[in-house]
């Protein structure tokens, strides 16, 4: 039996909570690399929240998945075939392969990764794209001031723990938001910010407001919804909100009505959407930051890793409950 | 009987919809100038929505009134008596007097007005403290590019009909929102706007996807609520949102929540609120653009004058409600 190459594809659009069955898995014959190609084998497979939007009927800025293709994603994957100078048999890159065991590339896109001096599956996570978008969205429109406080929620999450330990580096006061005493105690202990604010607890209002005795002046926005809404009342004038994701909104039919917004106003607060890959300039520079901080113990992180391809719909579907802990990873290849 | 000073004070801090009863009219005598002080005579008393917030225990961004203290106001004010080298008697002065007849000034804040090139009331409006947020908050941070679709909310009022002819004098398609049938009309035949809607009526989010073909790029902000959720949709990618008020919120008891935030994350918005008093150094030049669009007749504006300082109460809980027809003023002298 030739080796074949396994595929999640869409099965469906979600409508709410994404379910395992909006996912199929697939055999697909093996492809050959021939014309400038390569041929990829996935190794580390990114679980990310963005994800779900492109499940969607209307996509929100990228093209969106059409019923039956391979859901996308950024992978660690190891070159087994190359008819592409670039690249050799052997070389470790990170790739958009997406949901499947192998893929075939024209080299675009592909960078080549050193796995000795950062793990590979850390060029998913703090020193890959989450990392970068945590070193973009808090350093190019937060802009952190040395004893200023930054909140930022899902913190213990792959984005939101660079955010509060690059800040913590910059001299700020760090308050996280996370779900559960686990997530809570692990973002203090382990990564060391200052607070973090279990959401799930009761008082989230009064907690934060004991955090934060100085008001915040950057909120680094992944949630959305009731977080929100309580940083927006303590706001400093001329605080900067990069809103990064709002994941309490992704799977909801009914979305949380925002009542703080006038906030705005009064305290000239500016509220920035962003993507990091509208900003690929910056790419080199925060990799090489981040890699740094990495490699000196500056920045922490933690994974949860499933084993298994097959295994990644349940794992994605948990992601939007809180189930992982830290950056959420899929082995594919051993 | 010697002349008096008439003078409006806050009577009790409002509940939700500020009532006439907030506010309490008193006689107190008439000061002199000394001292470098000028003794100025209130020609007419500018009424501004931000002028809520100043009434609330907790102020905004600004010293907020204290129980019996006099009203905060912009005003065109003449000088009757001065100890100051820099004015004479006769002079008129754009000043901060306060709802009252006469005030004193050391001069501070004070700027002299040509009447002849413009009259008085513009002063307050077109030409004034309003004009200037109209410019910056649509130039400085919704930066309109010719072709780009223009949303301003309020677009009959003071601000929102300078942004929009602004908008159009930089070829954009303008598209107001305003509350009747009888501003609308007002907003596209005199003011020049390509369509207006009215809020009031059934269905704008169809009739704001009707006028907005080509979706919005910027919105400048003066009301929130439903209009801001209708707004949120319909964002193109890069979309601005200038907030320079929330006026729906300012009486409410329990605000509206905004569900299309989300929005923020897809299209990279940016939501920024401002206050135009943070940005003296730009006046000059938004006051002379505007007074020459004014004189050129590419500015126009419809001004509501209530004739008497003791009905400002009065006219005041009617802003919250739409009752006025453009710029508010209140006639006190002459």
């Amino acid at each position: 039996m030739p080796e074949m190459n396994t595929q999640i594809v869409l099965a469906s659009r979600p409508q709410g909570w994404v379910k395992e069955s909006d996912f199929r898995i697939q055999q697909a014959p093996l492809p050959a690399a021939s014309g400038g190609q390569v041929l990829l084998k996935t190794l580390y497979l990114s679980l990310d929240p963005y994800m779900r939007g492109r499940m969607n009927e209307v996509a929100s800025y990228a093209a969106n998945v059409q019923i039956g293709e391979v859901m996308v994603g950024e992978t660690i994957s190891e070159v087994v075939e190359s008819s592409n100078p670039g690249f050799q048999p052997g070389d470790t890159v990170s790739a958009r392969a997406g949901w499947q065991s192998y893929a075939l590339s024209d080299g675009t896109g592909l960078r080549k990764v050193d796995t000795r001096r950062v793990p590979a599956t850390a060029h998913l996570g703090a020193v890959g794209m989450p990392g970068v978008t945590a070193w973009y969205g808090l350093l190019k429109i937060g802009g952190p001031k040395e004893g200023e406080t930054v909140v930022v929620s899902a913190a213990s999450g792959a984005v939101g723990g660079v955010v509060g330990q690059i800040a913590k580096l910059k001299g700020c006061r760090v308050v996280g938001v996370a779900g559960g005493a686990a997530k809570c105690d692990y973002v203090v202990k382990e990564l060391g910010f200052d607070a973090c604010i279990d959401h799930r607890a009761e008082g989230l209002v009064k907690a934060l407001a004991a955090a934060t005795p100085k008001g915040i002046d950057v909120y680094f926005e992944n949630v959305g919804g009731a977080v929100l809404d309580a940083v927006l009342a303590r706001c400093n004038p001329f605080a900067r909100i990069p809103v990064c994701g709002m994941i309490a909104d992704y799977n909801a039919t009914d979305r949380y009505g925002v009542k703080n917004l006038i906030s705005a106003v009064g305290n000239r607060l500016k509220f920035q959407g962003f993507i990091v890959s509208d900003h690929m300039g910056i790419w080199p520079e925060a990799l090489g930051q981040l890699a740094q901080w990495v490699g000196e113990g500056k920045i922490k992180y933690r994974e949860t890793v499933v084993p298994g391809l097959e295994n990644a719909p349940n794992a994605f579907v948990g992601l939007f409950k809180g189930e992982n802990f830290g950056k959420l990873v899929v082995k594919v290849h051993g």
